[in-house]
């Protein structure tokens, strides 16, 4: 797949949210519909050809997995359940604290989200220090779901977030 | 369409998010690809046979609208904005203050996501006082663009959010 396409439409902006950090603007790319088409097919061409179970669930976090997630859920005829910030989804919730840059913060999910011995794969559009994504594990876990995978458009390399995650994690574009 | 099972797939949870508000959860919806899938197709079908203009921007308001937007919009081969609070969006931005049930809040766009002239439609899970909608509608006007409709899966139709957008509304059920 042309990546080059997918990878122009990511924009840099530097010192966002605060100094020092090279944000990476994925909302360029929702401008071009044929190039989310091809960042969807691209997901969906890469759960098919190298995971070997029946994906039950995609996990998407709030707010910009919530882009991809539900067009990919949909194409593999998988549910799709969020992971919010503490107190933003209703009814009976489980809860795990997740590492954050700086402190923590508490992730949820809906308990009815995951049934037990679900497969499940988690979908974000970047991974950092890959603390949120390890959140989102926890939370599947707690409900007995399997992680079968992560995916993102965009792993920032350096930060080694892969090396805190205890499933697969396949990225579109390096950085 | 059957709407009832679109309908029975929206669970209500009372006092939440605080005492006396009965909120419409549309996640179990989720749980259902199909029934996702008919809500987009009722959607892009409703657009096609009532708004005359080719759509160029789906605007979808953070986050529960960010789950329909990107689906509809590269279904029509059109672009998807998002409205984001103050301080999510990176880059050159616009505000607006809205309304909200007690005081106001501050919601944002980037400033190049919708060109002069450009048609637009602004998706949301559901529409109550309607004060974030005519947000969305005021940034989008800020940029010169033409709101031509409104489309929400939930009207809480007592609360009249309908009368302060001046552009048609649809909503799939009204409750």
């Amino acid at each position: 797949m042309d990546l080059k396409r997918i990878n122009s439409l990511i924009r840099e902006i530097p010192d966002f949210p605060k100094e020092g950090i090279l944000f990476k603007d994925i909302f360029p790319l929702f401008q071009d519909p044929i190039a989310v088409e091809m960042v969807i097919t691209h997901i969906v061409n890469y759960i098919n050809t190298h995971i070997d179970k029946k994906v039950d669930v995609i996990v998407g976090l709030d707010a910009r997995g919530f882009l991809f997630g539900p067009i990919v859920a949909m194409r593999l005829g998988a549910a799709f359940a969020p992971v919010r910030k503490a107190g933003k989804l209703p009814g009976a919730t489980i809860q795990v604290k997740y590492e954050k840059e700086y402190g923590h913060d508490i992730f949820e999910m809906q308990e009815d989200s995951i049934k037990p011995g679900q497969n499940v794969v988690v979908i974000d559009d970047l991974i950092a220090t890959g603390g949120s994504a390890k959140g989102a594990q926890e939370l599947i876990e707690k409900m007995h779901g399997n992680v079968l995978s992560f995916i993102f458009m965009i792993e920032l390399e350096f930060l080694k977030g892969k090396d805190v995650l205890s499933a697969p994690v396949y990225s579109m574009i390096k950085s």
